[in-house]
């Protein structure tokens, strides 16, 4: 959280439509790739400048613009001006931190999503921005690092399977948004998974490092939230949006992956609920082990400190303490009182139910 | 709840409409039934396969296809042609792990429902997605499992008892609808037995595995209302919706069962609230025993560590303490001390309100 | 609650329209009483069939029927037919767990409430359900029990008192619906003497019994609200609805009955956050005494351990302990160390302000 | 609260427009005062009986009438009969327990406020009600005591300060109105200052009375809030409210003071939300105390208790103990091991930060 | 908080539009300067008093007037009937503890925000009110003290970068709120490091001040949420109100910085959740470090208690007890039962995990 706020300070006092790279810098190579399809042929080919993908551009076919890497502020400029792109828009694709979110520019919309991956060593999500600019007959997808969860939809293009050919550049966005959504689902399981683990442990033997962990998962879901609540808007938007890039055939997939973002709210809400009951197993764990601790000391004390007492008097030295002299007192009369006492105590405490 | 993250994973990458059982696989034999009826009529029958139906099929009748068991991918396709079914329908029929919905596809309304059956050994709730695809004059009912609450219905039809034989296959789904919501009645009342079981027990004995149940109804309670929050938005939908696929005769049944589950979920409020009650209590009869165990210490150790410090003194062994040496002094010197010391704390105790 | 869900779930399984009283049997007499009344005339009779009361009814005229006891359900299927009732009335009226509601069926208006009564020996609240069937020139009242907040509106209109006789049945069915939410104010009154009465002994001396009082009365605020909420969006409705059945001039009196149930619903949730404040005071009073307690302890522990064992080094039997010979050392050296140990522990706790 | 209770059941039982004086009964006198005024003319006069006021009502001048004290039913009656009010209308005026409400009546309004004053020496705020008839050029105020926040006001009318002479009746209720506002600022402002001394008292030394002096700052800022809300909704209705009584020339005004109760409301909440914390710190600071006051007895203890074994050891009699025979071992070996087990746990502590 | 109760209520029982300044006194001298420009000239001025500035004020460029300190009561009304102005606003901008607001007057906008800057030193926000009035061609900003976050602003003027010299008074306007809101940005880095830093420190080691400072957070959360939740609206107003003051182009800018808002307040709910996580975090860790002690002292305690007694009962001076007189007793006899009884209950402990 705190990374999205240095970023964006980078920014304050600058003009509107400044254009400054507010993510982590690397000094990878920027990959750009096209894939031109329509239902009868498909050109994928990875590109070394923008400049080379404008001759694809035609009212015939649909071309996918992937550009993984942000760094090249110069390459997002002409292409913002090849595209006729708003400065705001390019300001907020080189701005890593935008919540998801719809605008509508009249000949594009510009679209914010926030795919989310999980690295199962450190147990962490991490969030990168993607940017999809969508035109009629193009779409424009922006990621901060290569690596994307792209790749089930780019088989689909190639292999000509289900509707993406016979469909339009806004099919291609929705399939994209999909993913993406699915993306969701594979954290929650996983999440899910951990949510299982740490309740079994938490039963048997709780510790410290759980809390730890309650409080991370709880900050994962406020992540999650905050990456699914918007995009639930945003594609409501898309379907009522009054605009001809959209066509009213794709409206039944939005509708579709809209009631998924649901289901995934309805999902991270019922792991909020878990994981606010885990803290309360977690505390009154603790404080049962407590109890039991302070049951053992109350109970070897309150049965010893009476007889270290007895034991102390006849310890004393006075001279006139008859019953020193008689022989049977120790075995038969120190010994039995002893065993008198500890036997009422220990009966007192299991009628207490403290045994 | 992470079972269905588990199923819905399975399909991550696959394009929309690619029909996956994502339910529990089963060997089981899929059991296809119809009943054909209107008023004067009545034929019911176990087919083989999903062809056979298609016959009994007329204007004149009502025709209620029931199809218990959706590991027969192909057969739902078949089904999915012949009625002319959006492939989102028939993905979201084998994907079963949607909330209740409903969505109008003209010239038939598809429906999913949540029917939740009571395991009395386990106490544990099961949930099963029941599809219902509502044309003019049948209904598709698709339910994972064979078992339902549906035999009341049955029972109905073949007697003509109430309307049911004189109203169209809209009452039909009412009715399939209606016992499902019985349905949620009939598990309130189990969890109403358990939560005032566990009150008494919370008040005479609390044990930590109350906490454990506590936590187990919380969930169900979360369960129940994922499936009757969005149901009461599906009914009251249906209600509103402009489609002659439900006629405005049918509307003050869809009301009724409206203020069902309006009281359900009146009744599962005061649950959560009567629960967050237990809990409380729970954790202050903890904390009562408690506080009387370390009363016990505090009041044994208060009183005999005075005592025991002075039978110390005089079991010292100094060569000058005269005191040793007078007769009286062990009965009626350390004695009287002894009880009065103790007396005056047991009076102090007493007036603290401490015994 | 759950004696609600048992009643309800004697029916599931039946057809909608099913006449079963899900209420309380007994074997108590049905009361069916009329009074017939306009600015002229008034006749005001007790009657051994339902029948006998069709012959009153006529438009110069307003007619009261009010039937107490439900258990006769072929006279109020008699009764339905004869006014003209819709089955779903019927089940609704004998299926006495109603939440309250409003249902226009255009020749009349059927609503629902539920009148609370405080018993102050058991200290419980029962709630019972009040049906009124309206139409232009009767009102319908039926009740679970004997029994009833309505003497004074009967008085009213046996004097001719306020505006009763000038207006209509409206007005009649008006003035049920005040008595009943005169009575909320009526328990509203009692809890907070409760209330009040508990507060005091939480400060005063808390027991566990509290804790019990404090659940009770949440759970009575409970019932309170599901009692009054909808009754406001009930009256609420009536205000508003196009109806020719409740004349404009009656308008003025509901906003005042629906101005008294905002009243009701604001001190509920005073009384709400006063009884949580409650808890948080019984909580902390109870962690106070304890903290008492532990004190004292401390107090007494950490000042004699140390002297028992100083008591404990002057009674070992080393040969050569020189100090043991010393004349003056038990009198001015073991007693002035030990008067001098405890007084700079007890002046260390004062300073620490345990004292 | 239960007094707002106990008035409103007297009341139980009667028709609805009874008039009956549900307030604290006084003997005090009731004042009866008149300021009749325009912009060039003034008269200001206390009246003896009611009817003495209506000569002056007329349509060039504004006049105000304002009475102190409810006691004379009498009166109010021909009030109500003079200038033609709503038998509703008396009964809420004598009802004194009304929430702030306005009704429109056509040829007047009527609103009623709650008026707060804060007692500095009980520390407590008592609330009396305001009722303001408005007309077209008169406005009635009635107050249950003698004794106001309108000296101001009257103070600008006969100064003709300000606008208020060149304007109607209207802004004088606005006047009023805002008076009653300023009134609100006023106590939160002291009890700002209360919440600052006790956050200090509550760090430096928690005390159990804290605890009860929180729980009725959460009281009064129930009170408060039930006063504030409605009022800022009867407000915004008089700006929004179709009225010739109301001219728009005064929606600015109103205006403003609508967003003086926002502020007000903004500023309870956040008084709230610091008296939330004021509790955990509470809580947290005994439950400091308690921390210290255990540690202190574990150190003492756990140091002293082995030191009182060793000491017990070589008390005993067994005639076979050869180290009791050496000359070293009292002042070398005794206490050499006493300070080398006491030195050892003194790091322990210390290195475990408990010392 | 307080602070802005105390100057409000300076001001209670005056006429509305009485003019009196209700921030903190100071005897600085006002600042008053004046940015004259277009696309081609630009003249920056300090002005002696406000009447200079009046000839700058043209149709063909736009004119900003800036003044800082708000003292001169007298220069403020000269200023407002130039510029012919409300006396509600006037009072308003002299009251300086208003909520961001928007109010159209017809031929400006007056607009309120709250411009918070955080001391490093002290951890503290301050907020300072500025008051903007947007004519067609002129901004007058006002704040209280000398200092602002504007200077950016004023740079991009003077170089004419970015398009604020290319267009009006309103983009103007824009140009500062958006730098009102950076500073949130900036506000909110700081604080991420403060809780990032808080987190860390809770973990390894918590101290109470731990919660002082976590108190202090979550009241700067608060600070922040009233700043920010009013201001969010009031850009919304900005964006829809229908005005020919703002003109359509702007819009696009107006929306760019609601996003932004919308994006703190995200930042703040998301902190807020920390915060709530920290104090959880600090409870537990205290309570965790509470159990520890009480295990020692417990395990110290169970261990000795009954080997002091065994040491007491052999330091008994009866005369018959042959086992005092064996000479293998205490090596063999009394060592072995210390360590047997030693070992067994360590363990004990050892299997209950408590070592």
């Amino acid at each position: 959280m705190p990374r999205t706020l240095k970023r964006k300070s980078k920014k304050v006092g600058l003009a509107p439509g400044s254009l400054i790279y507010t993510g982590e810098k690397s000094t990878e190579k920027i990959r750009i790739s096209i894939i031109n399809y329509n239902e009868a042929t498909l050109v994928e080919k990875e590109l070394n400048n923008i400049e080379e993908c404008y001759s694809y551009i035609n009212s015939s076919t649909n071309t996918w613009i992937n550009i993984e890497g942000l760094n090249d502020i110069k390459m997002i400029e002409r292409l913002g001006l090849k595209f006729n792109i708003h400065p705001l828009v390019l300001e907020d694709i080189l701005n890593t931190d935008q919540r998801p979110k719809m605008n509508d520019y009249d000949d594009y919309l510009y679209v914010v999503l926030r795919m989310l991956t999980y690295d199962p060593v450190e147990r962490l999500i991490s969030s990168e921005q993607i940017s999809l600019i969508l035109g009629h007959n193009y779409l424009i997808s922006l990621q901060e690092k290569s690596g994307d969860l792209f790749e089930g939809v780019r088989e689909r293009i190639r292999n000509g399977k289900g509707k993406i050919r016979k469909l339009g550049a806004d099919y291609l966005a929705y399939a994209l948004i999909d993913s993406v959504v699915d993306g969701y689902f594979t954290i929650l399981e996983k999440i899910g998974e951990l949510v299982e683990d740490i309740e079994d442990e938490l039963i048997t033997e709780p510790k410290p490092e759980n809390l730890h962990t309650i409080h991370q998962l709880r900050r994962e879901m406020i992540l999650l939230r905050k990456s699914v609540w918007p995009l639930r808007e945003v594609i409501n938007m898309m379907e009522k949006e009054e605009t001809s890039i959209i066509k009213k055939t794709i409206n039944i997939y939005l509708r579709d992956v809209y009631e998924h973002t649901i289901q995934i709210i309805d999902t991270i809400e019922s792991f909020r609920d878990m994981i606010s009951g885990m803290l309360d197993t977690y505390l009154s764990s603790v404080s049962n082990k407590m109890n039991e601790v302070m049951k053992v000391l109350t109970i070897i004390a309150t049965i010893f400190i009476p007889l270290t007492f007895i034991a102390g008097v006849w310890g004393m030295n006075f001279e006139h303490m008859p019953e020193l002299k008689w022989p049977w007192i120790y075995p038969y009369g120190f010994w039995a009182l002893m065993i008198l006492i500890g036997g009422v105590m220990i009966m007192y405490f299991k009628r207490k139910h403290w045994l």
